[in-house]
């Protein structure tokens, strides 16, 4: 997307008065035939002007030579001819005051070559005509809240799609029609979808923007590969959590094999998986990995209520459905609810068979009397519990005859608590056509309906974290960067001034020159045994790969011994290495860990935090979160670490101080972000952290400098 | 199941000449209505005959007033009076000649107290009589290849389902019927459904054994809470891969809230889910979670071809569909085929665009030419590509026209590699049927299509294995246990001679008696510092967490004050433990594993091997294998660890000797297997695992002994 731009009104794009289809044709089979056939056919109630300078009339439509032609006003045109002729067209478009383009033409980046130089010229053409485009090399869009259907392919080929609350985007035609087409054929309805193709002017992000802000849209689902600004992105998520709108994401191109294939389908490699979910993690984003997610959250989040908490009660008609539904809840962080005593005797009047004190509430003993569903009244009494925050009801006597579902929804309305819906054997007849019209979402199995229950939950606990967050609040003013100048990566002794400056604790050290080297025979002053003995030189970032280092130094001999012992590795490592001296440094001890910064192209400046130690790579325990960093979302960093409990003191071994390591990574990140543009990268690697109360330790760092630019952005 | 009965031949249980229903009614809501309603209206061809004392017809159908009335021969009768009259029935169904009942009637072991009794009851009735039992407690079972419908519930209640050459087992009957319903309405047909209740008699793995030697059965699929033998399970996964047969099992009760709630359900704790795990890893199970699964996966077995390697090509009409399922191939295990040269030559000529060298071969630049589909074109040329094992193909030009997916079934019925399609937003319309007829898998998404991927890809795989594999020899003789009449935990001295018995390398050690300690000075001979000095006590089998072990102790001193502190601690932390003394033993190291057996009631002896150190337990990083161990299956249970590449050498560290350590757990799994019933446990902790030829070193090792008695199972 071009973000020069400003951003955009998009509501004549979408409701327009008037369509010109450029490229029209009476043969379906041809791009230029299916936008005109489905206006024509699917209830478009506006213009329409098949525009051809061959043909007098198309489908009993009057055809025009040329934009100049048509009937005015007329807000969109949708162009499929060659991509040669497009950038033209564009300023014909600004010329007969059409604002928006859909140019479903191919052609352009994504054929290489000339189609590079074209699209260039297309963008031009869009920017300096003031013309919105959506595409080229997309399907286009659909309201099918007004009939609009302007595009071809997959997405439009089916004349029974119905409108709904959610607005659908998409990077893939074919996958978001795959979606939208699923979607509607599992029932849910998608008022708008939008192929964004090459995005040289409108990309995805404007469009979610714009319709979050709709009040006919509820949901947002969207199919990413990439994107170039998470700022925006960051933005976003925000917004949806402001509006309560949950933004329902798919995001491919996640594995070293997608990314790769993204690149290839894209052009572009994007940023890590890791920096997108820790996007989604912070904003109202919620992940789905299929179609099929989109239908069981999406219908989810239609049903206007979300739990105040993770507990779930489970009533099931069968048990082994019951069990399956348990084993998920748990796998996705909810807890099935323990029900309260006088529940348990409420249940017992219904259940007469209902001993144990359990959840899931398990009825399949109990056949409906006298046609009076019993699931129903035990979903009615476990929803008065306090302790349920979402109840999932799977049984036969809930959902197979009409009657019951209109009862169940007469209970769930009545109640501020989701209730989801499994079908289980009961086939997706009448009865969901009650539980669609109450609003009461419905899933085929309990396995599906646990998965839209943990997205509820996982949206609600993000909504409840927005309303208690703080701004993050700086641990200190503004420091210079002392080396104005620089560029490259600086040496661990300069490094670790850096962080000095910003108040992270630094393993207490000294740095021996090379010419004092060979005379060393005790330890500076300040430092005692043990120490460790290493290399100073910005040219050797990765001193334990040149072995040039020596760990637990304990005495006078050993010292010498080591500091000559490194500088005659370091020499052999890289004979032209630049060697400042010696660093001497007191052995630090506790749990070890890595924190790192980068400054990513896309999302800005980035904090990692992970196990440290020779594991750390191969377990992969990392964590991510934007600079500046709130203590909050530190302290969340931490939590969701793996060997979090080896933090938090595991199995009677002591606490550490998990409140000195959040302040360390603030403050790590505000180093970051103070800086941002010039400082590209911040390697901590080992952090320790010491027990309670002891603090942490950085024992070596590494920062990577940019060269000054005069164009960097502005610090926070 | 009942373990003592002779392995049944059930082909007149689910081709019966004739069925009688005990407990016939004319009122479909109640559960003896459904079977005669059925069985008379949905095609079955054999005797009918309902038994009600109190009605002379049922359906037109004569009413007989007890099983003495009914015609002969009958091989079946549906039971659906109420719990009390069922053992004296079953005494009936044998005077009469009838070999199997079908007990529907609820009442037994779930409902409790009497129940149990009676459940008692009807076990041994169903045992003395020699007829054999489905049920009690359970909806039945469908033959649908003879229009047999013994049984009710939502599993029964469609007219339209269909037979296929699946059979389905569930101890569930409600989620099983979910399973059955879904997989039909997805196009699945199933040719069997038992639900086996509470399985007095017949299991499901009776069941399954039988099915799985059904030439009509392909492939099989059961929903599973737990099992009582997990040596027959064993046998089973065994049997399915020499037939080519694949399990397809469902297993719940997996998560602490899942088996909670299977305890619940079913009155009975079963073995953790690990050991589940390693069985159906080890035989020809695949996992599914999901009625979906089952359709994806089911689909994918019965289009008989099996991928003979892990490489996958795609080819696909949409770039972010392509992405997607890159992703999940992945993420699945699999990878993706690098294209050979021709092979990209070949698909130039037919996709004049396509540039990249690359998979998947995104194809959605080329529209269909005079009505050819390139899609099939290139499924045509990669196929022949000999580094692609299987090819996923999503391309309207493959599946939008009938004749397109006719042309499609040619070409992978020509080829001996799986072909999978994925619709996309295409609909499950005649294409769907034409690919049925012809056997090929088709899916939703290309999402789906990889889960059915690596479906067949995992059974392949061990279907490759099962090849190859050599029986787990002995590494020596059987041993006898000196400790004849000993029972409980074995002091880590005693235990240590155990492992040394059966040649596990143990750290050299010596015991100093608690005399000797005060007049400690030095080290015992054949020692040397370090060492690490520890309690010795059958007492105290957490020495750790007495404060009664001394790590690095470096000189006499150390070791005089060292020996002094274990004892007084061991003293402290618990006055009674009878001290032996102290073991002195040299300071191993290396990586640090840990190795347990324990002796599951389910399963029999399951060798576990693990992660060491603090984080093993945060980390939960074991795999398991059951006794005896070949050595091919230890070294797979070291690969599969999370820290196997620490082992292999890791980024430059040396190689660790993964050989050693595969014959340790062989001989610690032969420890096991010759003692079963006699050892409970085992824990070896830790296990050092020392650069490659320097071997393993069990540093610290535990052995429970049982009580002798004289029914243990032989030793193998």
């Amino acid at each position: 997307m071009n973000r020069n731009r400003p951003r955009p009104d998009l509501t004549r794009l979408f409701d327009p008065c008037a369509v010109a289809v450029v490229g029209a044709s009476e043969d379906e089979r041809r791009i230029g035939g299916e936008p005109v056939r489905y206006l024509a056919t699917l209830g478009y109630r506006g213009g329409i002007y098949p525009v051809n300078p061959g043909r007098a009339a198309i489908r009993g439509l009057k055809c025009y030579p040329d934009l100049d032609a048509i009937p005015k006003p007329c807000d969109v045109a949708v162009i499929a001819v060659s991509a040669a002729a497009v950038p033209d067209l564009i300023r014909q478009c600004a010329r007969n005051g059409i604002g928006f383009a859909v140019v479903l033409s191919a052609g352009f980046r994504e054929a290489g070559g000339e189609g590079m130089a074209l699209e260039h010229e297309l963008a031009l053409a869009a920017e300096q005509s003031a013309v919105r485009l959506i595409g080229p090399n997309c399907q286009g869009f659909l309201n099918l809240h007004r009939h609009v259907h302007c595009g071809f392919g997959s997405g439009f080929q089916y004349p029974d799609l119905r409108p709904g609350p959610i607005a659908l985007v998409t990077q893939s035609g074919g996958f978001g029609a795959t979606m939208l087409v699923r979607a509607q054929d599992a029932g849910l309805g998608i008022g708008y979808f939008v192929s964004t193709g090459n995005a040289v002017d409108l990309g995805i992000l404007d469009l979610l923007e714009y319709f979050i802000e709709r009040d006919d849209v509820e949901v947002l689902a969207t199919f990413i590969e990439g994107i170039t600004d998470g700022r925006r992105l960051r933005a976003l998520g925000a917004r949806a959590l402001e509006l309560r709108k949950p933004i329902l994401v798919c995001k491919a191109g996640n594995s070293a094999a997608g990314r790769r294939a993204a690149a290839s389908h894209t052009a572009s490699l994007s940023a890590p998986y890791a920096l997108y979910r820790a996007a989604f993690d912070e904003g109202g984003f919620v992940e789905i990995g299929d179609a099929d997610d989109l239908v069981d959250a999406g219908r989810a989040f239609l049903g206007r209520r979300l739990p105040r908490g993770n507990r779930v009660v489970i009533v099931t008609g069968s048990g082994g459905a019951g069990v399956i539904a348990a084993d998920r809840c748990e796998q996705y962080g909810l807890e099935l609810a323990p029900l309260a005593e006088p529940t348990l005797g409420r249940l017992r009047e219904v259940l007469p068979g209902f001993a144990a004190a359990s959840n899931p509430v398990d009825i399949s003993g109990q056949r409906s009397q006298s046609g009076h569903s019993v699931s129903n009244a035990a979903l009615e009494i476990v929803l008065d519990d306090p302790a349920a925050c979402q109840v999932i009801v799977r049984s036969k006597q809930s959902t197979h005859r009409p009657e019951n579902a209109r009862e169940l929804v007469r209970i769930a309305q009545a109640c501020g608590k989701p209730v989801l819906v499994a079908l289980g054997a009961d086939r997706d007849i009448e009865a969901t056509r009650v539980l669609d019209a109450g609003r009461v979402p419905w899933h085929g199995t309990t396995v599906r309906a646990a998965f839209a229950a943990q997205a509820l939950a996982q949206f609600s606990r993000k909504l409840e974290r927005s309303r208690s967050a703080q701004p993050a609040s700086r641990p200190l003013p503004r420091r210079d960067l002392p080396l104005a100048s620089r560029s490259g990566t600086l040496s661990e002794h300069e490094s670790k001034a850096q962080l000095r400056a910003y108040g992270i604790p630094i393993a207490v050290e000294a740095v021996v020159s090379l010419d004092e080297v060979p005379a060393l025979k005790a330890l500076p002053s300040g430092l005692a045994y043990p120490v460790v003995v290493k290399i100073d030189s910005a040219d050797i970032a990765h001193k334990t790969e040149a072995d040039a280092v020596v760990l637990d130094v304990r005495d006078n001999a050993a010292l010498a011994e080591a500091a000559r012992r490194v500088v005659a590795r370091a020499r052999c490592y890289r004979p032209a290495a630049r060697l400042n001296g010696v660093t001497i440094a007191a052995m630090a001890s506790g749990i070890e860990l890595i924190v790192g910064v980068v400054d990513d192209a896309c999302f800005g400046p980035v904090v990692a935090l992970g196990s440290g130690g020779v594991a750390a790579e191969i377990l992969r325990d990392v964590t991510h979160g934007f600079a500046p960093l709130g203590a909050a979302t530190a302290r969340e960093m931490i939590g969701r670490l793996r060997c979090a409990p080896l933090l938090s003191g595991y199995r009677g071994a002591p606490a550490h101080d998990v409140e000195a390591l959040a302040d360390a990574l603030v403050r790590i990140s505000w180093l970051a972000a103070d800086h941002v543009g010039r400082i590209a990268e911040i390697d901590v690697n080992p952090l320790f952290v010491r027990p309670a109360g002891r603090g942490v330790l950085a024992a070596d760092a590494l920062v990577v400098l940019r060269a000054p630019s005069h164009d960097a952005p502005a610090a926070l």
